[in-house]
């Protein structure tokens, strides 16, 4: 069960409104990398973890995340003070508009939102769960919840090289600081776990599992010790790199006669015939002048 | 530049159509963890990313996830191989209509697409660049890459759970081991970078980094490395989660007086007055008998 | 800030696990009319109301149905957790797939939560924030509340009338309560605003406001208290619903001669004749016997 | 069966061009609030009401909507024909790049659209079927209706707010106004089912429909009549808000063996122990001088 | 300016209520070849088309299509008429249950739509506006809605494929005819501009519009009239694919110094040596047997 | 299998750095007539379509456009290359935000991306497969990528419209260029299927085939080679456009009596009573002084 304190985690001083960045702001409120997106993602899979310590860490981290939307949130409102009442109550037209347009998606957040702090992103589109990466098994939401905190903490800092205001740069720094500290959690529990590589439960099959295949060739093909090394075996030859099974590299499935029937009699009835040059929409398009097979207008 | 060779890289025996099996197929084809999302993921780091090894690795693996794009879809299609004809061609109603809807969202595929591979997921909703989570820091973007790898294993894992099709199982054996070889590459790369933690590059603040909130408490607390030990300062009074800077734990903005104005204005005018008890939609809704506050129909 | 009880606040006691009753139960997790929706709502106006008795209840009951969120996604896992395990540990391919592929969308869940609470629908649609009907005025958005428990309300009542387990028909009965008695709040608190009708500050154009138009006609018209009686004057006239201001019913701009010049241009450029009868890519598709306008085929 | 008149409901006069505004507009063209939601609520409605009044006005209203959409969507057209034929036909490169990023979405609305009127809201965001709301019970629908027209009058009137043309000014006022009477209709349908509320058909269960949880607490905890009064039981114990029911908080499913069996050996396998401190990641990425579990860079 | 005639274009005889038969014809009510997906594109088009004769046809057109909305809407409802009064007033659990599972997206369409036709297509995926495909320059747009005719036509004939209802199938005929006699006038309307090809107004570069690039290679390669005779110069040789213009095929950007200060610092910060071997994250999670580049579990 | 070479297929040389012309030019990398979307149209269609000639020209020209993706997306980086080492290095923070903010989305980009290129359009809209309209028939799928390459080709010309950087506006010249090659390429394809009108495999019925619908009547009516000549019969008459089936117009199941006694306790559960004038919702709304049906305050 939840509960709510109604002291913010973090105090939230704005030194004057200023509707710009708070759609910036809204990055970390209603974006990918986001507040709603940590918690939520820490959340589903705190619901159906079977391992008491992780659940109980998980819980313990989607509920800080969402402490940390409140924050987030209220640097928003604030930010978007100014021109809220202004707007509702509808004093200055010309004034108005300049205001909320002069940047941004300012304008979007206060026609739409009234100046609230929308589960939108930076950019005006709203939150999906589509953000969420949960799978269900731990050796791979660990990894996924460690880049999560990765994200959210670049993020935080880009929003910190952009803002002047110190209050605001104040909190940034607390809230960046707390990813730092989640990623390190998620870590442990991780790796606590052995082994946790490959992750899941299958074996990788061992003649494909220490291949590198080179794919882009040409001049800046560079080695490394991700594609070098007792580990790896390096594939440069396009021959070797194609059907690598050593069968045909086609596609089959063995079909029913019917379903063969029906088959050819739609290939049939489809066919592009490659033996002849019919005239086309574009030929009748490009004009009297044109020719059968114009290129452009002459 | 890309380019293309008619051989798929991994050989596809499909032993015999099934749509439903398709369905599910197509989760690593339009799905979340599937084939484009990898793809994209690593091709749009690779065009930004400035390191020359990284940028080749990055569009190496972007190729490869392309050439597997082809090797699942193309199962999808021999799976979807027997209504194909059949729907275009119009043969048999009834027998149709049961083929389709047997399980799963066969008939939205078959329908929609006629049979053929969409992007889409499992579920049918279409594959979306919310997916993908790249953001241009590699010390984030690698971490993102190797929770990605790890997903797409899993993901194959259990397609290779629920397929009885030798020729398919095969093929998904071998996705999912590149799965786990591109992992170690990811692996290499970011650990080339030193440091690579905290991720980017403002350091955490001290006061901030070191601590664990409890902040879900109860029976089924529990203590690990993630929360307990030299590094960690295990907060557990509520009081000391709460404004942890020391402040009032209030949001607060200094506005101009036309600003403070238009809001008071604007709080004058929606104010819910606590001092009355209204009459209410409910109230006339609950009926005449019900009372002024009906909880519920006598 | 937000805490965190170890206990639900509804017992959840599932008598056998059910993947498809579980794929049900996620439209009031993931979806439109579901316990984040609620949630989310709420939080997000309780952050920028200025009316001090209006946004504590907003906060409280915001968390309360975080606290539901709880409670429905542990009906989901509960119900998903036989199906979870042997997923991961791949025991039983043939069986496997037939239990996740009963009906509706278990089989995406299965393979792509792995059986846990994912935020989707129960059409595996991911929850978006375009659920999210906020804009930051009272006199609208509780109305909005006030609609949102209706819609909540029924949601449970249609799934408490599916399902048979007990366990489950007891803990919807209790969510589906506490939405009636939110429902009876953000009631009481709309009409504590006086006047909260028309919503906003502006008033209705005297001319406009009390007319009816009858835009539907045919055998079916009716007459009722939305259209009948003192206040409504009822529009019948076609012409009379045309142009209603009294003008040409046109829409015009005015230009600057370049601007009209341009268009002029782009006009010319792009004018279908109506004075001669081309022939097109249909008549060439139709094919060599069927005539210059063929409707179909002979 | 719907027709059209060529004449606009209402006349449209657009003083100059202004691509600026034109993206405002469309937050009512192709916006959440806007007049395709509009028609497409109660178009979705009517097609399926089983009473024939509300079915009659159901449509009527829907018909009006459509022809609203028309009404707003020639003003964006008209507030964008300046800058449509100049980009069409190239007249000025520097120039229309300017034109076309003076603010907002124009450009983009521009470029993608060709200065047309897109059904997007004013940040570019597609229209989406999620925003509308109808769900089959008239208790729950028309709550709904009432609440949309509430947001569409106050989208319009921030619109009117923010707008200086007085030709734009005077069609929005028409079309905040329509709302206005729209609301009435629907306020008089939904009260002349009796009873109406609760919605739908289940009462509540007595002993939740009247408890209020005060789950947000601290200074700014208010009394008023949406938790104050006869009605209501206010509770405030943090122990009487979880577990309601009386049981133990817990979620638990009763599972056959095998499954028993299976998701043991998933804990078992995916367990995290807490009994030791294992290297993570973190601890090698934060670099050789930076001690085993370095919160930061030194 | 709309109006509403009750009764439909065609006559709707639904043989019996079949919910899964409603959710495959939602595909055309609410999918992205639907009828409102038509009715939007061509009102859009002819909101801001120019030319009087086609925006003549484009409303016609675009009002016939919003009656055939309303004709398919209306036998989804009649389809899903047998479950709704049952869902909703709650008369019969299991055989609900079974009744709405039987297949397809049935279950979601009943619960979250209480049986009513939903802007969504047969996979439960809401309506989005970006399947509209207008952008505002004719010699496009009528071949974006000759294309838009040919694929609602096929969904018709895949409809009637999977019908056995007479009366269903009988509305279904009427629709498909309609796509191929809009097809026609689009047709008509395309061709009578002149010329049409290449669409818009820019020529393009004589030295790239006759060459076809042979991209992909291998068995299978094909030549016809699309890559073959007088107007194609076939590139076969994969150096002359790459940087065609005769450059070095390198992206470049000339930056101001600072500019290229701070990206040297960016890189410096985030090198991926080449020239180590680093110990990572998958080493670790191998576990203590593994060695250092396991590549699967031993 | 996909293969790549380092060269681009076109060398791509930008004068400076320009985020804002980077954020436009987003929408031929991942907007909706983007690259990636011609890139998915064609390979979707390749991997299913039956016929060797069109699969290899599929594949041929999804590759192509690949390839494509690459050149506009190395400008977008190009760009995007003077603030992006600046933001991840935090170089000057008030001058940061003046430079991301100058215009459009390139604050989105910049914080979000990171200054890549980011699968969005123009406008920060994620890349759906929404914008995919493959459907698995030949003669309609290649209608949908001849209008498809139309629309490509116009926003390049108008991307080139808006550009004044010589490398980029050259660049972009073969882009656009290659839209109206592929165009050609597909026209012969589609006609060289005889006969390829209608689409699909069934007749349309003959008395449905050759009507135009005079929907939309009024001043502005005009006949053209679309609605009027030999084939057409223009129906004018709204009598003869509703219920052309010469039925009633109405739509009807056939129900159990079970279904129509559920139906009828719905109904009656849910009337709206005609007959009475309740007092509502807006009335109490409206305040004490405002009558029983105020349409607006007093």
């Amino acid at each position: 069960m939840f509960m709510h304190n109604k002291r913010l985690m973090y105090t939230v001083r704005v030194s004057e409104p200023n509707p710009m960045l708070a759609s910036l702001m809204l990055e970390q409120f209603g974006g990918p990398q986001g507040e709603l997106a940590a918690a939520m993602r820490y959340f589903t899979q705190g619901l159906s973890d079977e391992d008491p310590g992780r659940k109980d860490m998980l819980i313990d981290i989607a509920t800080e995340e969402l402490s940390h939307l409140e924050v987030i949130g209220s640097i928003v409102c604030m930010l978007n003070k100014g021109v809220k009442g202004k707007l509702a109550e509808g004093n200055g037209e010309a004034e108005m508009l300049a205001e909320i347009t002069q940047g941004g998606e300012s304008h979007t957040l206060s026609l739409l939102y009234g100046g609230g702090s929308a589960l939108v992103n930076s950019g005006a589109v709203p939150w999906t769960a589509a953000y969420i990466d949960t799978i269900g098994e731990p050796t791979a939401d660990f990894r996924s919840n460690i880049a999560a905190e990765a994200r959210a903490k670049i993020i935080y800092e880009r929003l910190i090289n952009v803002t002047t205001d110190p209050g605001v740069k104040d909190a940034l720094g607390f809230l960046m600081t707390r990813e730092i500290a989640h990623q390190k959690s998620f870590e442990k529990a991780l790796y606590s776990i052995e082994p946790n590589f490959p992750p899941g439960k299958k074996p990788g099959l061992p003649e494909f599992a220490d291949k590198y295949f080179n794919m882009s060739q040409g001049e800046g093909d560079m080695r490394g010790s991700w594609n070098e090394g007792g580990q790896w075996e390096y594939v440069d030859d396009r021959e070797q790199q194609a059907a690598v099974d050593g069968g045909d590299g086609q596609a089959s499935a063995k079909l029913k006669s019917a379903e063969k029937k029906a088959n050819e009699q739609f290939a049939a009835r489809t066919q592009s015939r490659p033996d002849f040059d019919p005239q086309t929409g574009a030929d009748l398009g490009a004009g009297p002048g044109a020719g059968k097979t114009s290129s452009g207008r002459k």
